[in-house]
């Protein structure tokens, strides 16, 4: 076995997740990633945690969601019971196919998603961890070369994360402490009001409510958006390609919007509901391990020396205690790359230059 | 997707299974039986159960085995609520390598399986099923080409249950009605007592109590054998291959044994407890779809023209309510080719000949 798909388990274990003796833990097995399913069984095992490991597979889902008549029973008792009475969950994701549910009937997977709302919320009160083992498929979706697209996995996997997270810790509390954001980039001069929220520390671990592996990056809630925004890092949206999308927001809602490609999908999107037409998120990619967009979110978000704002729903965890933020149906990341001559301040005090941070080597203030 | 495959599904989730809409049902899929876990899924989904997919992996087994201590914590939580809320548990065997999990230390599995004890009964307790996809190490075990070895399978699976249910049922009266059975064939002559058991018409179905796809057996718990018994067919016993075994009982205990190969095997399964010394099974096989022996029992005691006996353990099923049989900690069968020249009789009545029941053709009474 390659020594980092092994090395991959044990961040996963004892990292992300926190893994102890006698903890009950889920594991979710997509179909490529048999041999991070191995390796993170022995991680467990050493570990002396009782793993039951699930078969996650889209082949199978495509399968039973197109056979049956797209009625679905409410929160299985022995699916339920299984979730509820985890520790953890580990979902390891690398599939064979990125359209392999490609056919499954409109609305199909929805009304699967919320017949099993009740699982789906016992799975998010565990230690949950989604990762990522690289496959074919995936290159193939970051039109990269096999070899090519695992060395881009694990160097964005296998960090120095306690360092990352002390780094990251810096800009959380420049957001704790800060007002208002401003963000210049060519085709963007946006302002963010975020007094009063919390960022979150995103840094590959449960320790700091962060559920991705890898992650990196540092995000809050913000509220009356105003100016203009260009994304362009590549962007695929419900499985449609997005191109240099153009928001213009006036008090926090989008009055105006285009796009070069994919224009259609933003109508959607921002057509869903009243929250769809605010951010839900402000986000900092932080993760240097990460140095191109692979059209994956949970990858390309995280690239440092970028930006990402979210149309929908914002997280809890930014809001003080029992308030909440804006609320939809939709929360759809979009990307912009920060360089040169690109700034980002917070209460008029530059953070971060030409995508350089001011606490890094090469910061012109 | 071959029409076969599909067909192995509908069987399973009708004839055997007896799925119904609403049912919570999990299915344990194999690293080889990728494709019958989704012809599996779209049964179930035509039917309206609900799917939990567990993957049942021999390489993540030993991974995890081996990397402990050897000490496992009892019946899980998660785990246990798993199989105590499922109705039904469909097992699809067809894994890449028989040897997978040849080294893993002795007596872990035995450990593991002991802390597993109540996992295991709450399966039991379910609507079960075992089956097996072919793949290209189970054709290999078999010393068949793939092509053959699939053929070979779906044969022995895709049968008209029904009416070898039926047919199966004359012998399972003979059985119950009878007293005295006994067996002569080329270095055999043994007489066993059934009087008071039950057999079990095996169909394949859990409407039989039957586990198994394929099945296609009878058989009860005799006692008092006396005599001799050769098993022509070639076996393999804990990973080891035993060839023509010859036992001989007095009082219904073997007082005697010899093998052309794997006497130590004998020695050890014999040597276990006072119930390995004794029968725990009479079994005749009775599918017609399975002319030749495989390695793997679960085809090869079911084989038409063939009588199996197996040291050991014997099925509550086959004995009055309340009273318990035969009880070792091992169960093994062994099986012999019911030839020319060879004769079954019950009570003085001959019910087969040459390996022919009185009610086929060809029959010579």
């Amino acid at each position: 076995m390659d020594e980092r798909v092994r090395e991959h388990a044990e961040t996963l274990a004892d990292w992300s997740a926190r893994i102890e003796a006698g903890d009950d833990v889920v594991v979710r097995v997509d179909e490529g990633a048999h041999e991070l399913a191995v390796a993170v069984a022995e991680a467990l095992g050493e570990r002396g945690a009782n793993p039951v490991t699930v078969y996650d597979s889209d082949e199978v889902a495509r399968a039973y969601l197109r056979a049956g008549d797209g009625e679905f029973d409410e929160d299985p008792g022995h699916e339920l019971a299984l979730y509820e009475n985890a520790d953890s969950v580990l979902s390891l994701g690398g599939g064979r196919n990125t359209a392999a549910t490609a056919d499954v009937p409109a609305g199909r997977t929805q009304a699967f998603s919320r017949a099993r709302e009740g699982v789906r919320e016992a799975r998010l009160d565990t230690d949950w961890v989604s990762t990522v083992h690289p496959t074919r498929s995936l290159a193939q979706q970051a039109g990269m070369a096999f070899e090519e697209y695992r060395e881009f996995v694990y160097d964005a996997t296998l960090r120095d994360w306690e360092s990352l997270a002390e780094e990251m810790d810096r800009l959380k509390r420049v957001f704790d402490d800060g007002e208002e954001v401003r963000i210049e980039n060519e085709g963007t001069d946006l302002t963010l009001f975020i007094d009063g929220r919390t960022a979150v520390n995103s840094a590959a671990s449960v320790a700091y409510d962060s559920h991705n592996l890898p992650s990196g990056e540092v995000f809050t809630a913000p509220y009356d958006t105003a100016g203009v925004v260009t994304f362009d890092v590549p962007m695929t949206v419900r499985g449609r390609a997005v191109r240099d999308a153009k928001l213009t927001f006036k008090d926090g809602v989008v009055v105006d919007w285009e796009a070069a490609q994919g224009e259609d999908v933003l109508d959607e999107v921002i057509g869903t509901d009243g929250g769809s037409r605010q951010l839900g998120e402000l986000g900092v990619g932080m993760n240097r391990g990460i140095d191109r967009p692979t059209g994956r979110t949970l990858f390309d978000e995280k690239m440092a020396g970028t930006v990402h704002l979210a149309l929908g729903r914002a997280y809890d965890a930014c809001l003080p205690e029992g308030e909440s933020g804006n609320d939809s149906a939709v929360h759809v990341d979009l990307i912009t790359e920060m360089g040169e001559g690109s700034r980002l301040t917070v209460d008029g005090e530059v953070v971060q230059r030409d995508g350089v941070f001011r606490w890094e080597d090469g910061f012109e203030g």
